[in-house]
């Protein structure tokens, strides 16, 4: 485990990207998400990834220099048409427009087709909470998740990101991938060999299972059974159909307003046609929005205060754990584990860059 | 098992509605809102209701005569006080305003507070895709649920409902509790004293319970310890801080957008104090409209074509099953089990009504 500064990371993330094949603008934002998920405390969707993001230059998924391209709008929306290029940088291009028209507007919404992983969706919803304005991100990804049911990988991990502002500084800010679990969670437990609790995944026949090695390998190859399950698991008795349910919306919302390819599709033909959707509605709406930012943390402050279950010492809301992780990490730096060091290492000897102390 | 026609069950029901105190407008919004429940196949929220729409009134938690009130709007956005009038008029009035909002500005909200239950959440967000638009309910309840390691009941059931319209004439329609299971369920595992999975509730320690009657009996008293479990069940492992953050998500934009009372002081005070959003964005906004709803289509298509687990027939999208029911219900009319025709027969004879043969 290291420590290193929240700038320090950014710069050498920055430059790694650059030798990777991006163009600096595409490198600074991509850097960005990275670092803000190491420093939130979610490293698996960190500059770990960085190898992946790679990976997905050299299969040719994302096409670095590509400019997105507006191909529609109207002052409540924009659809955007990434080009297969860099995902961070067409979601804050596009959240970008989102904003300055929710600003004229009251409200607005982006629909993104050809696009690529965007990082953490919390981070894009959260652009909007610290305007004083409702956020929302939803993205589909690679096919990961099952229909109730089913047998066959279909949908993605399809996160649902929302903000809302409060008067405490820092929003509420609810960042969930609508499977169980992250696809992350399935490799560490193959790396610790570990069983998985059953709800979390199905083999190939649609049975749920407890090993993430095997499912792991389902996943390595061409065939497309086997796959996670949505939140409440398989079947019905634990809701099992209403994480499919919330999953199939966000898909929905993602690439079937944007005409783009749905989870099961991407990764076919040029780039990974990964597609997204923003949305921002100003509180403005909706009367007097300080007003409505201290209603918001009164509550969230009642649930904090509520009595805990025995043994537990304290009540999160969503966005808090993230929020005293970020101070922690701009007064004491990141913490870096020991692969992901190595792996920074490797890039900077490959590159001829100076790592940090 | 009875079956009566859509018709006759709507006209009894909005008799008996008058005569529970109901001005005529409400009674007949009510009785269309229960009656479609039972035409869909969720007795839980139809007909079988009454008592409890009865009990609102005579508690004073319902005021039916009370008319809504607009607040404050915008060209996106109405805010509206139901003043503690009858739930499904003030959601019928609320979201009659947003379509003709969204007809004309691509996207509109509604704000509602001082409202009691409006039954099915899906009712109000299939609204908006009949008129080819997306649509969206949430609504808090009476307290009911839990944050991730607490004891005390604080969030409601906290439903979504989603709408998206497809070319195949019925739209894609979530429409779920975020809690694992609506509250009707554990009544019904009471009934049968049947015990409960681990998953949907916990006792008064705030530790997993499976006794349906014993919680039942925690729900009766002023003491607001043990409570549903959101989807995910307890403590992490199957992601119960994810279905915690949607109820919490659902609170938020019904109680603090609406500056009403959010469902730990519902029933507190004047009427019961429930909040709603409502929302509703035009297909317009994303380019044609026909053309996406085809891609909605295709895409749901492919996932109730796609491979069944072992031992299973069919895979459902979300509305299908209600669909078939509505079908089923206006060729042979609405099936009532023995004990909701009791009620219909106790009602109809108390208050001189012909009850159809």
């Amino acid at each position: 485990m290291r420590s290193i500064s929240i700038n320090e990371l950014q710069n050498l993330t920055e430059k790694i990207l650059q030798k990777i094949g991006y163009p600096a603008p595409q490198a600074e934002i991509t850097a960005k998400v990275l670092v803000q998920a190491d420093a939130r405390g979610i490293p698996s969707h960190g500059v770990a990834r960085l190898p992946f993001y790679r990976n997905n230059i050299k299969g040719g998924f994302a096409l670095p220099a590509r400019e997105p391209e507006t191909v529609f709008e109207t002052p409540l929306s924009v659809v955007v048409d990434g080009n297969h290029g860099i995902g961070p940088y067409i979601a804050h291009k596009t959240m970008g427009i989102c904003l300055e028209k929710a600003k004229r507007s009251g409200a607005a919404f982006g629909s993104v087709r050809n696009s690529n992983h965007f990082g953490i969706a919390g981070y894009w919803a959260e652009l909007a909470a610290r305007e004083n304005m409702l956020g929302m991100a939803f993205t589909n990804t690679r096919k990961c998740g099952i229909a109730t049911y089913g047998r066959e990988r279909l949908l993605g991990t399809n996160p649902i990101a929302f903000a809302f502002p409060t008067s405490e500084g820092e929003p509420f800010l609810l960042d969930m991938a609508t499977t169980t679990v992250a696809h992350g969670k399935i490799e560490v437990y193959h790396r610790r060999n570990k069983e998985m609790p059953l709800g979390w995944a199905v083999d190939e026949k649609g049975k749920g299972t407890t090993d993430a090695g095997y499912l792991e390998k389902l996943f390595a190859t061409h065939d497309s059974h086997g796959a996670q399950l949505f939140l409440g698991g398989e079947g019905e008795l634990l809701g099992g159909h209403k994480g499919y349910g919330l999953g199939l919306m966000v898909e929905l919302l993602s690439s079937a307003l944007s005409m783009g390819r749905w989870s099961k599709h991407t990764f076919e033909g040029e780039g990974s046609g990964i597609t997204h959707f923003l949305g921002v509605i100003s509180l403005d709406l909706f009367g007097d929005g300080d007003e409505i930012r201290r209603h918001a943390s009164l509550i969230l402050d009642e649930i904090r205060k509520s009595e805990k279950a025995e043994g537990q010492k304290r009540i999160y809301v969503h966005g808090e754990k993230e929020a005293e992780n970020i101070k922690r990490s701009r007064q004491e730096g990141i913490f870096i584990d020991d692969a992901t060091w190595v792996l920074l290492e490797s890039f900077s000897s490959e590159f001829g860059l100076q790592l940090p102390e």
